[in-house]
């Protein structure tokens, strides 16, 4: 249920010969059902066409994916889960949420993480609370449609992730169209100031024992990324533009990242986009799960995850007693 | 798996002769396993003895939880549930979650609602975008014992509603015994000034076709409500300390818990705590599944629960598409 939902078929299909171990597919469709894909049918079409649902379908339950025979059932064998859905359910929290509810161990932001980098506004406060820069901002509601910031500026969706319902307005004659449709995706909308020829660098990242970074990149852009061209770029490889950028800003980017990371993104790998304004670095947004977990950005990126998987953040076990029941119990002569 | 487990239970008791309508019980275990337990039943004693046990177990699925017979499967039958899970699971987004995705129509806060009031700084930076004040705090981590705040203090867990872990710190010498404490409970901790002779006024209401406020009651307090006072609390009925307060102050609680709750506790009956110091109102916390539902508060409990379950927010529906993927293919020449 996302909007995103063809990123993460494009996603997975990209990982697929990246990841050297063996792996199992499952895929969640918009009738919020899950289906166990065999490795060698992972194409895009198989999705599409809606074939997909000739698989065996999953049940989520405590402790695992378990396929349904006749009379008993069995447990889908792995030992970890990457959560590889963009979008809605898999970044605004809902999957951190099934995941730890049934116990089961994966990768991907956990529900406070997703829930302040899905939403732009709850970005910014985090980003505030640590003493990191982020662009001044105007929040309308749905049916708002006068704003104080001066042109050009941009208007985004309050909570997607990609560039969807994103525009640059450069004149008030298009506004209301630029918000019309971005509150086609959302009830609320962000406006901020668009500044033009601003340096904006991308980094991703994840802790295992210590921070592993990925290469600095400066994203090529027309205006701005749209929906399009960045959904193109997932299934890229290679063409990445690295940022030709000193050493102190590279370790001051990193030192940002690390800031933002540690400790509430914790069992994720994440991509934090930046903009340098007058030497000043500025938290653009926080993909929690970016476009195929940005593995064209890093050296090596199986270690990475590797690394990453020996290190997940622990649920809070809680033993469950009845201590003041019992007392109440006791009080009422029972 | 929450520390308020048998506040829960006290709740759901304290409201099985307080609504009228026809209703069903569905509880959680510690092992997230949900049992369908009769009206009859209902006694602490069932779940406190491990009992429960013997009754059939539910499945969480899309659109309901199902009772497994031999051959086929019953959905359990209601119009729609009420979330009485305090603490962990119940008020931290998991279960909003669950819900959510399964398309399980139900009264209780949503993801984001849950999220940003189950995290006290979370509350903080909320009022804080509303204009509306919240006492100075200090964040400290695990392992962190030096405080700026002055004394006397109170220490907070970051995460856990009811008051367990919480302290008020009258001295330096009793600072660490009450850090350890509430580190027991989470990671990180929230220390406030303690003001002592504050004011405080609990409201509670909800949104249908228009706002139900409750009667504004002002706690009584030794010190604070700790959690065995506040626990025997949730099973009262009619022992509530109306504020006497001006129509002036009243209308100014219900303008504030008007500004907090709208939209973004849309389908919740939240309480709101709130402090006046020197005139003005400050937001306490808020609780978004008070304890059996606050209902003590109100004239027309059942009617007010009736109007909100008409007002649920849905969901945003996505079309499922695969107009990107198409164009790929077609762009392959596939």
């Amino acid at each position: 249920m996302s909007y995103e939902h063809e990123i993460s078929i494009v996603s997975a299909i990209t990982l697929k010969d990246i990841f050297k171990c063996e792996k199992i597919y499952i895929f969640c469709d918009a009738h919020r059902e899950f289906y166990l894909i065999p490795e060698s049918e992972m194409k895009s079409k198989l999705f599409s066409s809606g074939e997909y649902r000739k698989h065996p379908k999953l049940q989520l339950k405590n402790g695992g994916f378990y396929l349904k025979s006749l009379l008993k059932e069995k447990k889908a064998d792995y030992d970890m889960v990457i959560n590889l859905i963009h979008g809605g359910d898999g970044e605004d929290g809902k999957m951190a949420a099934l995941f730890d509810f049934y116990n089961i161990s994966f990768i991907g932001p956990r529900l406070e993480a997703s829930v302040l980098s899905f939403n732009k506004l709850y970005t910014k406060w985090y980003a505030n609370e640590l003493g990191i820069k982020t662009l001044p901002y105007e929040l309308l509601k749905r049916g708002e449609y006068s704003v104080n910031t001066p042109f050009p500026l941009i208007v985004k969706p309050l909570r997607l992730g990609s560039s969807i319902g994103v525009s640059v307005v450069k004149e008030e004659s298009e506004l209301t169209y630029a918000l019309d449709m971005a509150y086609e995706f959302d009830d609320a909308v962000l406006i901020e100031p668009f500044v033009e020829g601003v340096k904006e660098y991308n980094l991703a990242g994840c802790k295992g024992e210590a921070f592993c970074y990925s290469m600095v990149e400066e994203p090529q852009k027309a205006l701005f990324l749209d929906f399009e061209k960045k959904y193109l770029d997932f299934s890229r490889t290679k063409q990445v533009h690295e940022a030709d950028i000193d050493e102190a800003l590279k370790t001051r980017l990193e030192e940002t990242f690390a800031t933002i990371y540690d400790p509430l993104f914790a069992g994720a790998l994440i991509r934090c986009d930046f903009f340098v304004v007058d030497g000043e670095v500025y938290l653009n947004e926080i993909n929690p799960i970016p476009g195929s977990y940005a593995n064209y950005l890093f050296k090596d990126f199986s270690g990475a995850i590797e690394e990453l998987s020996y290190h997940l953040p622990k649920s809070r076990q809680i033993s469950v007693d009845y201590t003041y029941i019992h007392s109440i119990q006791q009080a009422k002569g029972k």
